[in-house]
């Protein structure tokens, strides 16, 4: 049987990432959210297990030290990580797994998994990227900057995915995701089991 | 501007990728089909130039010798060849070229396009393939067994390449084609003057 691939997807904050997952994860079948697990606080409308689980600071603690979590990373006091069990259950039972994580967590995953499928949203431009970070109109102008300049540093790790998407239209984008998950299943090194059943029969 | 790809696509005979190609290149836009060049002579029906570039032995002979082809074969005394100039062209042209060509023709191509897309077409099995091939009714058993035994050795080919498709609905196996053409568009190595200008801008 063919395992199942993991999806990591990265991006600057405002290049749409999240908007292009969910569309993907809507049309696609056989495809799997990874939830995170997470010591912050479950936020109004979160359900636990399915936006993420809710553990407290020993149980994350505990994961870390018993080698629970693909990659993990601690946010303002919080910590944040992604369970590798379930992705290693999905994979070898053939379905696919998509996770939605910074370029640092995917750089993590990447030396785990060297065959996962990498793919980095580029916004059209730094400009649109901007446009689209302010037009939130959530936040302040110190943290627009700061936002921007983190941004510019996640657009330069672009180079070591191996897909790049520029989300001009979110239909294109959505189909690319797709084209590149339905490729990615035709990979020869995916399908040695297949070559050699039709070798050998 | 983002260089198009050359997809180089082989498969035994009765996998059908002759008619995948086909039903491809009819719905792909931005696509072209590589015209072979041979010494033997028009059938029925073959247009010079869209079929095969029909030239005599000394011409072919002087495109050898100008390293003007991709690739040739001598097949039961006549030439076959892949016009480099023209593929260089629509690359450079930011076009992509089909080339449906045998595994050795396949093999000479990867050492000088090592970028190439190369997709191996497969049956759903070898008594599928055996069915497909007699079912054709235009040959004696003894060149049906030839051409399966030859079958038997091109799948063995298959892992050389970077896809391969199992051809068993053929709507499905042109979807896949489809999505490994678009995917490869979204290799982030061939994407890499799209990236520097949204950093640098």
């Amino acid at each position: 049987m063919r395992k199942g691939c993991l999806v990591v997807v990265s991006g600057p904050s405002g290049a749409g990432k999240g908007t292009i997952c969910s569309a993907f994860l809507e049309r696609a079948s056989g495809i799997a959210y990874s939830v995170s697990a997470t010591t912050r606080s479950p936020r109004r409308g979160e359900v636990d297990g399915r936006d993420y689980y809710f553990v407290d600071e020993e149980s994350f603690k505990k994961m870390i030290d018993g080698d629970e979590l693909l990659e993990w990373a601690e946010v303002y006091g919080n910590y944040y990580g992604t369970p590798l069990k379930k992705i290693q259950e999905k994979i070898a039972e053939g379905k696919d797994i998509l996770l939605e994580i910074d370029t640092q967590g995917a750089m993590q995953v990447k030396k785990r998994f060297p065959n996962g499928v990498f793919v980095f949203i580029l916004p059209p431009s730094l400009a649109e990227l901007q446009r689209r970070i302010r037009g939130r109109g959530t936040e302040g102008e110190r943290d627009i900057e700061k936002r921007l300049a983190a941004s510019e540093g996640e657009i330069k790790m672009a180079s070591d995915y191996r897909y790049v998407i520029v989300n001009d239209k979110l239909d294109d984008a959505v189909s690319s995701l797709s084209a590149i998950v339905e490729a990615e299943h035709c990979r020869a090194s995916r399908n040695q089991d297949i070559i050699n059943e039709i070798v050998n029969n």
